[in-house]
Formats: structure tokens, sequence, C-alpha cells
């Protein structure tokens, strides 16, 4: 889960040897519903914090599929904003002191500078220091990624050095297992809490285990997949509640003693979802909502009455990176990369949507070297 | 500030001789604008966990205003929903073990059961284990609490104990300072951070001095009343902001260093209030939020991509009665009832409202016995 579909795309045009011609293959959106690969221009430095990466494997995110399905619709032969990748440093900025070529490194979709009073509260999405955080263009060869002396995450060795397994649970720290993170940071996951989680993609999935991470007792997972519920339960679920809407709640409810849950995790963004979230939660409960919102206004009157807390938006990936979740990924402790279920090469960049689109997939994994 | 806006009034009648002919003042809403005390039937117990208390001091809340001003007004000549009163004991039900008639308490405005999933997280306003959890009938001679056991809050001593400046802090802890305490409370205001505090009525300068109690380093206080925003000075306040609206957050940025606060406590609700409030803070700041919101639905996308949290609603009186604030009012460590600037008999209940309409008074204080 990115938050790009904020940001416009760059409208890319077929090869031209304006930067003195070295082409690369680049994801370009033709239009709804169809992905290509084609030559462009590969990036150059164009700000003194500027790194230019040599994507090693990147993926398909939930919210590109926003695009790809004509909502929210980008222009047409425009660049995809894909957002996730781990790389090798390919060139670094004159003020770049913390990396050097050749470098291996997980390319977080938030750039934060590290130290104003967001960076340093662990909300680097909303950075103080500049407007650009969010990453595009890492379905590609190469992608140019601004402000990197802090945001850019380096890994011990080279790609090299890891099993393709290994290589997954690192690319899921570029956004989906931070993402998921968040919400339980921000839903303040505690020891021996009980916990839902609605949304069983991806980032549903890394909540889980995020919920577990943090010392959760009971985790109920909404799912109504098969498959996600088994990786669910493998992830810490100890329920699955298969029914949605009110159903569900009832079904949460009944599993709780009627009191509801000290945290819900809402990792789809719907209107409905948040709907069910808010229910689920036991009065002074706090829903970490972590999916783009779609919805319309929400009346905020009824979680007053409850004391229900909202929090959440785009994840800290740098700082939790950083804190707590490269180290477990290392030692094995945790296996995020378990939710790219189908892989792909860059040239096949359509079959991954459409893999991901027709729910094939959970989140597509792309091979780019 | 209490909930009771949300709950239906009931429809009094003269005096009738029903339970034995024992009349008692009570504050009656004849239509918006007047209020009178009439002799109506003095209450009876009628649960096994109900106390009679004997009010000894009661007072006009800001919410009690919605009616009076004729918005969200209740039916003419109902019982107005005054919660907020310190008063003896007259008579417990069957059920009662932790009081005797005479002793001395707070009565807060919110009657949690003490032992439910709400409670034991401090959310007593949600109680799970009945519906009817929150006071009405406070501005009278009499008034039945319900579910008393847990929820009355014992005062050492008898009223003639104190002074008429501790009683007016006694009387504080029923509603107004445990509700700027609770604002302080889910906006997590802790030590060294900066806060705001948006709205100088009763609850806004009880949010000042909690932001005090819990270590606040640096709290701006969003006032236009001289006497309030020199209230604000006295419990705590290190800059006082007079604008409003936009030009308010700017002063807001300015004194902040151009990032905002770590927390907010929106002690209005109104939609500009909140709306303030939430521009206010800084990426992944939370909103404490306690004035009954009057506002429309809400958009949350803008809250999303800047992390900003939303927290708050019915305050947990007793919880932090018992934790903190009767401790330390009896020390004098805080003087909350400073925010009773007139005082009142009860038989000039009407002239106790209109001084809180007219903001001659910041509270209106009222002597009963």
């Amino acid at each position: 889960m990115g938050v790009n579909g904020a940001y416009a795309c760059v409208v890319r045009t077929k090869v031209a040897s304006t930067n003195g011609g070295k082409p690369m293959k680049d994801t370009i959106f033709i239009k709804p519903g169809q992905m290509a690969i084609e030559d462009v221009d590969k990036p150059t430095i164009q700000a003194p914090d500027d790194v230019i990466l040599h994507i090693v494997r990147t993926c398909v995110c939930g919210s590109d599929l926003w695009n790809y399905r004509g909502i929210d619709a980008t222009a047409p032969h425009s660049q995809n904003p894909g957002h996730e990748a781990i790389a090798t440093v390919d060139a670094v900025g004159s003020a770049i002191t913390t990396l050097i070529p050749g470098d291996f490194v997980i390319a977080p979709f938030t750039h934060g500078c590290g130290h104003c009073a967001a960076c340093r509260a662990g909300f680097e999405g909303g950075c103080l220091n500049h407007d650009d955080n969010f990453s595009m263009g890492a379905q590609a060869e190469y992608m140019r990624y601004q402000h990197a002396e802090w945001s850019l995450v380096k890994i011990p060795g080279q790609p090299s050095d890891y099993s393709e397994d290994m290589l997954k649970s690192l690319l899921a720290l570029a956004d989906v297992m931070a993402t998921g993170y968040h919400a339980a940071r921000v839903a303040r996951v505690k020891t021996g809490d009980t916990v839902v989680v609605v949304g069983d993609g991806a980032v549903g999935l890394s909540g889980v285990l995020s919920a577990k991470m943090r010392g959760a007792k009971r985790i109920i997972a909404m799912s109504r997949h098969e498959d996600r519920a088994a990786l669910a339960r493998e992830f810490g679920a100890t329920d699955v509640v298969a029914e949605r809407g009110d159903a569900g709640v009832a079904k949460v409810m009944a599993l709780t003693n009627g009191e509801g849950a000290d945290a819900v995790l809402e990792c789809v963004g719907s209107e409905q979802s948040v709907d069910t979230a808010v229910q689920c939660g036991r009065p002074g409960a706090t829903v970490g909502r972590v999916g783009v919102p779609h919805n319309a206004k929400m009346d905020l009157r009824p979680l007053f009455f409850r004391n229900t807390q909202i929090a959440g938006g785009p994840a800290s990936v740098t700082t939790y990176d950083k804190q707590v979740l490269l180290d477990a990924v290392l030692r094995g402790e945790i296996n995020p990369g378990k939710v790219f279920t189908k892989s792909f090469k860059l040239d096949d960049i359509d079959a991954a949507y459409q893999a991901m689109d027709k729910r094939e997939a959970i989140k597509s994994y792309v091979i780019v070297d």
C-alpha cells in the first residue's frame, strides 16, 4: 500500500537520446487494463541528495490497481507509480554521505529527511522538509530516488548473498510489511491485546504478523479467501472470520464476549471496511487505518460517543526498517515475503498486474535483473 | 462538558403526591431562554444500585446551553439535564456496599460499572454493562444517581470541612476538570510536549491545567477573551493566540517553528474548531476532542495524509478522580474551581444560565443547601 495515487505521474515518451542515449526498460501505463514495458531514458541525478538505484526486485501494490482498473487513472502512456524495490546503488548525488555505489538497499516508498519534527516523531510520510515524500518509477531497471540520505536502508552484503525467499522478505520491507506494522503501531497494539485485522490482502496479512510481533494475545483476521486465511494463521491469527459487514461484526463480538477488540487494523480503505473496523472495537479502541481512503465524508459522532480513536496514514517505512523490521527479517524471525505468491519477470509486468487484479496472486513479485 | 444532549429528558409536572408527597426544588426547562425552580416529587430508590444524593453544590455546563439556546432543545417543561454535583448520600439501594448515608461524594456525570472491558480500559463513558451511563437532574435538591457502586467518588470528611474555594475545585471534578484531563490523556500529552488548546471555556482551561499536570513544556491557548486568557496563563499556558481559523493556525505555526504541535486539545466541538485543531498538529499529532460534536460529516482524507489521529469522547471521570485528580485538589496542587467565576443560589438558576449564555461567567456555580 502506497499513497502514490495522490501524486501526478510522469508522462513518458519512447526512448529519446536527450541524456546521452542510455535506454532502460520501464513500465508504462498504456490505458486501464494494459501495462507494457518500453525503453525510456535512464534517469539521472537531478539534485545533490538524489540516488540512482539499479532495481533488483520490485512488485505490484494493491494501490497500483486503482490506476490499472481505471479508478483514479493517470494519463495514458504515463510512467506507472511502482514504489517498492530493493536495489543496488548505481550513482549518488554530491550531498550523499551515507551510501556509495554498489551498496545494497531497501528503497522505502517514503522519503523522510530524518530530522524534522515529523521524522523525529516517526512519521516521515509527512516530512516537513520536502513535499515529494513518495517514490514512483520502481517498476523499471533504474529509478531516481530523491532525498536518499536518511531514507534508504542499507542491507548487509550483496543481493547474491541472499536466497530468493530472503529477497522477497527484504522487498516486503519497502512498503507492505512496514505498512502493516504502521497499522499496528498507530493502533498501539501491545502485549496481551485482542486485535481485529480488517482486510486479507498483503497489507492485512502483514498487519497480522505485526500484531503478533507486538505481543497481541488474540488476533482475529477477517478473511474469506482460503489461501489468505491460511497465511493469516501462519502469521499468527488465532481466529478467522469469513463474514463481512454487520455479520462480520456480530461474529467478532461473539468471539470477544460481546466486548470488541482493543485495537483494529483497517487495511482496505473502503467505506464499509472503515465502518466494520469502528464497530469491532471496544469503547476507547484505536482503529489504525492504512488503506488509502476512497470513502466519502464520515460522520464522527458515533466515534465520539464510543471514544473510538482513528489513527493512521502513510507508513514510516525507514523508521520501522531501521528500528525493528530489518533485523527481524535477517534473523529469520519473520518471513513477510510469503505474501508474494507469484513471480514474474519485468518483461511480463502486465501479467503481474493481471494476477493481482484477478486475485490469482496475493501480491505479484517482479524480478528485474 | 457532558454528553447529556444525546439523552431524552424527563418531562416534569408540578408537585404530585404519588410517592408520599415529599417535594423538593428542581430546575425546570420552561422554554428556550427560560429556566425556573419548581417543586417536584423527591426521587426515590428504583434499583438496587441506586443512590439518592442530597446536592450540596451544582453548576451549569456549556452543553446545557445548547438546550437553553433552543438548539437541540428538549420538550417544554422538562427536567434540565444538569449533570455536575457534589453531594451527601441520602439513601442507598440494597446492592450498594461502598457508601453509607451521610458520605460526602463527587457525582461524576459518567456511571461506569468499573469492571467491564470499557471501564477496565478507562473508558467508563462507554460502560458495556448498562446504557444509561450519564447523569441528569443534578440542578436540584436531590437526584437519583444510578449505577452508583463504583462510580461515585468519596471525599474525606463532610462539606463543612472545606472552604468554598475547595468545594468549587471538588465540584469541578464532576465533569469539567476530568473532561479537560480526558482531552489531554487521549491526546497522549507527555513530558516535553508542545500542546495547543482550542477553546477557552471551562473545559479548555481545564485542558490547559491538565496539559501542565502531564508535563507539557509549551502550552498554546487559543483565547480571545482577556479574563479567560489570564486564567489560561495562571493554569500554565505559555502562549495565548487570539486569532481564530486560518489566522490562528498561522500564528500557531509561527510559534512552533513551522512544525505544529505534538498534541491538540479540541474543547469546542464546532466544525471550525475541529478543522483548526487538525491543522495545528504536526504530522502524526493526536487531536483529543471533548467538545460534543455538532459538526456535519468530515472528510478524513486530509487527516490520513498527515497521519493525524483523532481521539476523544465522554470523559472517564471516576477513573481520573480516583487515580489523580482528587488527590491533586486535596493537596492544593491544582485549583480547577477557578473556572467558577460567578455564584448563584438554586432559586436563581435562570440567572446562572443567563450569565453563561451572555459570557458574563466562565462557568456558573450554584449553591444548593
